[in-house]
C-alpha cells in the first residue's frame, strides 16, 4: 500500500483518534496536516527537544529509543501503523523522553503541536478521543513495566511472539519477524546473545525459528509458559455520547 | 493534616485535575464525590476487575502492584498525595492492570467512573485537564521503563533517593525513607538483599543510611553516578485557553 497518492482528507479519516469528528473539524485538521516520507534510519524527533509535531505512522516502522545521560540506549517501543508518537510530549509541551527513528522507508502524517493544542480547546470530541488514545498508551507502558519486572527474558519473548499472532484461536501459526533480532533484543531489554538463549529455551514450548521465520507449534503451551496476560479489547468511550448541540 | 472535617467542596478544589473548572461543574463533581478512610493493608481495587471509581489520595500511601498469571507480584508504583489511581482504566472501561492497596491509614476521594465519564462529555475543560494529567502519568511510566532498562539497581536507587530530595539546590540533605525497604526493593524491581548491596555500593557516592534515615553527603556526585535525568517542569496546557462562551 502506497499512501502517497491518497488525499490527506482520506488518510486522516482512517486515524482512530479522529474517528467520528464532524466534517468541519476534519477539514481543519486536514489543512494543518502534512504527508511526509522518510528513508530508513531517519531521526524524526530527538530526546530532550520540545515537540513540534504529533506524528502518525501510515506505513513502515519507527523505533522509539531512550538514552541515559551516560550515553547508553534502549529500545522503548517499536511502532507499527497506525501508531503515533509522541502524544504526551505534544500535550504537555515537555521535551521528548524518547528519540524516534525510522527502521525502514516510512510514510507519515505530521500535525503541528501548537495547532493541535489550539484545536483541542475548541473540539471536545477530539479531546475525548485523545483521552482514550492516551489511556491505551499508558496501559501499554504499564504492561511493559510489568513484563520487565515479572517475566524472564524467555517469557517476555514468548509474550511478544504471541502478540504477533493475528489468529488468536489458531493452534499452530507461522510468520516472519517484522524486524531484526537486534531490535527485538532491545525491545525485550536484553543483549543479543541472551535473546538467542531465550529462543533456545522456547524450543521445548514449541517455538521453532529459522532466520526470521517463526513457527509456533503449540500456542496454548507457549501461552501457559509465558504467563501471558489475557487479551483485552477496549470498550472505549462508547458511553460518552455527543450532546444535541452538535459538539458534545 | 486530617481531611475528615474539611468540606468536600474544599477538597476537590485542591485537586490539580479539577483546577480552573467553573463553579457549577465543581458543585456537580462535589455531588458525586465520596470521602473515605481506609485502614492499612486495604485492597482498594483488584487487578482484572472493571473500575467503579477514580480515587484521589489526600493522605497516606497506596502501593500499586502488578501480578503475572503465575502469581508473582511486583510493585508498580507507590502513590503519595495528591496522586490518583487508576485514570486510564476508568476512561477505557477496561479491567485494572494493577491492584491498589493502602500501605498505611489513608484518606481518599472517590469519584464514580460512570459519572465521571458522563461529565467529561459535557465539560471540555475537564477533558483537557485530564489529558494533561494522563500525559504526565504516561511520562512517569516511560521513565520507569527507561530506568529498568538503562540503569543498574544502584543507579535506580540513586535516582529514587534524588527524587525524594525537596531542596534541589542543596549540597547535603537528610531525610527518612517514606516507606519500608521491602516496598522500595519492589519499586526498584529487585530483591531485598540486592537493595542492601545497592545501598552499600552507594556509600562511595556519599549515601549514608541508618535504618530508615538517609543522608546524602554529595548530591552532585550521586546525580552523576546515577545518570539522573534533568528535572522537568510541565509547561502544562497553559496555552489552551477557554473560549468566551464559558466552556471552551
Amino acid at each position: 500500500m502506497d499512501y502517497k497518492y491518497q488525499p490527506i482528507s482520506v488518510l486522516i479519516r482512517s486515524v482512530p483518534m479522529f474517528a467520528s469528528l464532524d466534517a468541519d473539524l476534519l477539514t481543519e485538521i486536514e489543512g494543518m496536516t502534512e504527508f511526509i516520507e522518510v528513508p530508513p534510519n531517519t531521526e524524526m524527533c530527538g530526546q530532550g527537544t520540545i515537540p513540534s509535531y504529533l506524528s502518525i505512522l501510515l506505513k513502515g516502522q519507527i523505533v522509539m529509543s531512550g538514552n541515559a545521560p551516560d550515553g547508553s540506549e534502549t529500545v522503548m517501543e517499536i511502532i507499527h501503523p497506525p501508531g503515533h508518537f509522541v502524544l504526551a510530549a505534544v500535550l504537555t509541551q515537555l521535551p521528548y523522553l524518547m528519540t524516534a527513528r525510522s527502521v525502514m522507508f516510512s510514510q507519515l502524517l505530521q500535525l503541528p503541536a501548537a495547532g493541535l493544542r489550539a484545536l483541542l480547546a475548541r473540539a471536545p470530541l477530539l479531546a475525548l478521543n485523545m483521552l482514550q488514545t492516551q489511556a491505551q498508551d499508558f496501559r501499554a507502558m504499564v504492561q511493559h513495566v510489568r513484563d520487565l519486572k515479572l517475566r524472564s527474558t524467555a517469557q517476555r519473548l514468548g509474550c511478544y511472539l504471541l502478540a504477533l499472532v493475528k489468529e488468536p484461536d489458531a493452534q499452530i501459526v507461522a510468520f516472519r519477524l517484522p524486524f531484526d533480532k537486534g531490535l527485538l533484543a532491545g525491545r525485550l531489554g536484553c543483549r543479543r546473545e541472551i535473546l538467542s538463549r531465550a529462543f533456545a529455551a522456547l524450543r521445548v514450548q514449541g517455538v521453532e525459528t529459522r532466520g526470521m521465520r517463526v513457527l509456533l507449534h503449540d500456542i496454548e503451551k507457549l501461552r501457559a509458559f509465558a504467563a501471558a496476560d489475557e487479551i483485552m479489547h477496549p470498550v472505549g468511550m462508547a458511553t460518552i455520547t455527543p450532546q444535541p448541540n452538535g459538539h458534545l
